[in-house]
């Protein structure tokens, strides 16, 4: 393939599929993108309202982006939108540089929706999507789990029908506490009953109708479809009994028609208020995005390419900014839909969004209705599934270390926002992931009886000679931990003065940097002057590539030998030694 | 040993030479302090002028600190007191939050002392010494080099008598050429004519005295007391030809008589700004002082306790900061001075603090006459010595990204300052080394005929079987690598459809963390649903004691063997495999 070509293929994976689509695929996408399209409606609603902006903002941003990422998506099921995590990340960051509801509020949406959306096609470009594994599962999962608990008790304010607000867990709590008096019985009643319907269709309405005799999957999809007739079914009651009248806050008029297409002016102070928000927004809507994506296309023995995944989600974002949008990214719940009803190409995706645009033309006007509470009842159903504390649990139970960083990264996003709680937990599970290779294992090895093979003399019973003393550090010698080796050495060689060879195994050593060489020539030269020699064993080749010709191996008391057995069986020979 | 004796013990190290102490150790510590104190005095005075303080204070933290240190330090030779890399920090902490020359000025320095030394006590007694490891050796010497080359430039308006400053490179620059025309004659005579003999003195004297007959120790030894012949020569000339009415600037009336000794009273402002520098003044100093510590020790056969060395230099700085004086920290020439003297215990530290003393004394009148251009031209000799270029070039041929932390620490110490510097050199050298163990090495491997020893089949000729794929990974599988780890098995499982089993050779895996964990669960699943075996090799003990009981384990379609080439006999044998 010409360079060109790669590269068009690369940037356009659209082409790939493009070619190949027939009747059979057009009619799997138009059956998914109903069924998507009828969730998607209420989510959008409510993760509009959750990001504190107007209801069509969730609309807009369910058009536009879902076209662009079907064009330079790699993957074929995922679907784009509103999710409710970035929705909390965009309320969080612009809560504190405009107020809710004004139109300073949703331009700084926009704005961010532009930024991430850059950031996303630069990163993209230049193949940085490695950055994301720098957040770790335990790290990310721990962050879902707090941001689910912290949006669902943010909702429970219009269950219950009071004024109030915060972003933390602290504020939110003392807020509606404040509040048990305010109590609108109206709006409590739809709420509860609204609740009670999602959790029961979440978790039985599916098997009651597969018991009635009706296909698992049509009753899967059913069940899924229960937000949309919560939405109709309350619509209707509170149109009915005019139960704006009684103190139900509805989500009122909406404008009718398609979003405006432009870009939109801003300030450059609040561009540069925004860089950091933007980012994370990226990362962590990045990171959920790929995971799903993965998850899906591994089952049908597709892969998905990471980078071009930015560049997606990038283009997405844009179109979002530019059509009056927020930031989007791909949503769990939806595209597991997408894909059992069948998607087979993202032109599912472009479907799903033709639904939407129709809604925004002709149903807005029905939604006027609509009360607050029910969107609410439907965010709390979406997030709680988001809540794993299984997985707290399990993590606890494997590593004390992954447990510590997951652990701040709860507290903090619960305690002091969404921001602070991820850059607290990559931050923590960097620190302790260089602190335990500041400090490595390190084993004195024997010889496994009967092979070639050298393991820990604590662990295993083998054969060693008092001469002779191996040890292998179980870790890359670098500057965090080239002191640590110095004194380990010391501490083993005083401990035994009939050593007289020393045979560093560096089967575990992936890396000697600078700062390590320094302290191998060190280790070189005080045993040296103790008239101990100094050997190296299962030195990998990239290693070695770069420590020959240094000082160190110049002077090196000793030689270096492929392997470990081969170093023991030398010296023995040569200082004729008897097994201890 | 009770647990209360070694405690004290630990804490109070003097213990443990002072029983031993007779008149033989006490002749060799009088003639070390004798040699050390005609060192210091020069030394102290310029490098207080160095931190922008009044002469006497570089006195006054050689006196007490001094003897704070013998009681709680453990190096037997280490010289504590004013050097240049932290006076230069203390200039450039404090030098933003007061002017030179004001009481504030003086204050602050007395409080960074305080805070500095509060910190070094904490990080002893929370044995929190291993937090120096993290700065790299290439680090620390770029840090060196470039604090040295700033500091000879921002003493070279000193030689030329002309007025200036400026605390980066290009501030000393353009401030020093647009004073050319100001240069003073008297001023740059003196300057010269110092710079030149101590140069001669520290490349030539030692030679030529020997040559003449001297001993090679006597001969030494007046070599390093060049610097106060320079000064008492200078001070007479300038008292003789009264050259400060030339324009020549003396250091001028000192208070002649001992520091008053208390607490200071400060604001907890002051308090909060100094507190970022303070660490960094406190792990400087502390690398500074364990280095040249550890290499005299090591010298001797002796051993230094770094985390109590903490402490005694947190207490000498306490120290410090009690009797008006400033930040200190072990100096590597006046130590390398203090061993090659004879000193035998730090009572020696103890003596030197009584010469200061004296000096503080008697001979402050004297000092009043002395050129500042005197003790420019010392520091410029003192810090040349530190710029060390060859270790930039061996670090650019041994390693390319511990050359781009060097290089970054170099370029912004010169351009933004120590502070900045120091700090940028460690968080690129960590970002650097967490970047390479994101993308780690890994090789297919095959058993080196006629051993049990597997390696790189691109480095070695090796045997191996079409249907047996051993994968060796050279790092340890954390979250920043664990994707990549998914990734390299899938494409090398996809170029051979004819593979049946997989072996992941774990003999560099060091640690597996939890989001490892679950890379290799999806990558069990995956080989597992397209019916290949997934076996481990060579498992470590810490890591296999973590795996035991996992789900993972339990899942596992394969085996976890001890050696890799059990796992080969095995599976070879079971399929029936013929090398390839």
């Amino acid at each position: 393939m010409p360079a060109s070509l790669f590269m068009i293929n690369r940037y356009f994976p659209f082409l790939q599929w493009a070619n190949a689509y027939n009747s059979v695929t057009l009619s799997s996408d138009l059956l998914a993108a109903v069924i998507v399209t009828i969730m998607l409606i209420p989510q959008s609603l409510a993760y509009a309202m959750l990001a504190g902006l107007p209801a069509e903002v969730g609309l807009y941003a369910s058009i536009l982006p879902l076209v662009a990422y079907a064009i330079f998506g790699t993957s074929r099921t995922l679907a784009v939108g509103p999710v409710a995590v970035v929705s909390l990340m965009t309320a969080s960051a612009i809560g504190e540089i405009a107020a809710e509801g004004t139109p300073d509020y949703l331009g700084a949406a926009i704005v961010l929706a532009l930024l991430s959306g850059g950031m996303l096609v630069v990163m993209g470009i230049f193949r940085l999507g490695f950055l994301a594994n720098f957040l770790s599962h335990p790290v990310i999962s721990g962050f879902i789990t707090a941001s689910g608990l912290l949006i669902a008790a943010g909702q429970v304010r219009h269950i219950l029908g009071v004024p109030g607000g915060g972003s933390t867990l602290p504020e939110i709590l003392s807020s509606l506490f404040g509040q048990v008096t305010a109590i609108n019985p109206a709006t409590l009643s739809i709420g509860t009953g609204v609740l009670i319907f999602l959790f029961f269709a979440r978790k039985s309405l599916k098997s009651m109708l597969i018991a009635a005799g009706l296909p698992a999957r049509l009753a899967d999809m059913i069940a899924k479809a229960a937000p949309i007739v919560a939405v109709a079914a309350t619509i209707g009651l509170a149109a009915g009994l005019n139960l704006g009248t009684h103190g139900v806050v509805l989500v009122g008029e909406i404008p009718q028609g398609l979003p405006s297409f432009g870009m939109p002016s801003f300030s450059l102070d609040l561009v540069s208020t925004l860089l950091v928000p933007a980012f994370l927004i990226s990362v962590v809507g990045f990171v959920e995005s790929v995971s799903v994506g993965q998850t899906l296309a591994a089952k049908r023995r597709q892969r998905i390419d990471p980078d071009q995944e930015l560049i997606g989600l990038g283009v997405a974002n844009i179109a979002a900014g530019l059509s009056s949008g927020y930031p989007v990214t791909g949503g769990f719940a939806r595209s597991v839909v997408n894909f059992d009803a069948g998607a087979q190409t993202p032109a599912a995706g472009v479907f799903t969004a033709v639904g939407i645009a129709l809604a925004a033309l002709f149903l807005t006007p029905l939604l006027a209705s609509l009360p607050q509470a029910t969107l609410a009842a439907t965010i709390i159903v979406a997030v709680l599934s988001l809540v794993d504390f299984g997985a707290v649990r399990r993590v606890f139970a494997y590593s004390k270390s992954d447990f510590a960083a997951m652990a701040a990264t709860i507290v903090t996003t619960l305690c002091w926002g969404v921001e602070l709680g991820i850059v607290a937990g990559v931050l923590l599970s960097l620190l302790l992931h260089l602190y335990r290779t500041s400090k490595p294992h390190s084993a004195i090895v024997g010889q496994v009886p009967g092979t070639e093979h050298y393991r820990n003399v604590d662990r295993h019973t083998v054969i060693t000679f008092p001469e002779i003393l191996s040890i292998r550090v179980d870790e890359s010698l670098y500057f965090a931990n080239s002191r640590f080796l110095e004194d380990t050495i010391a501490v083993h060689v005083a401990e035994r003065p009939e050593v007289k060879h020393v045979i560093l195994m560096c089967s575990a050593v992936n890396d000697i940097d600078a700062s390590a060489l320094e302290s191998l020539e060190e280790i070189n030269r005080r045993l040296s002057d103790s008239g101990i020699g100094f050997h190296l064993s299962e030195v990998k080749g990239p290693v070695m590539d770069r420590l020959k010709g240094t000082e160190f191996l110049k002077h090196l008391n000793g030689g270096v030998y492929l392997s470990q057995h081969e170093a023991v069986n030398m010296l023995r020979t040569t200082e004729k030694c008897t097994a201890s």
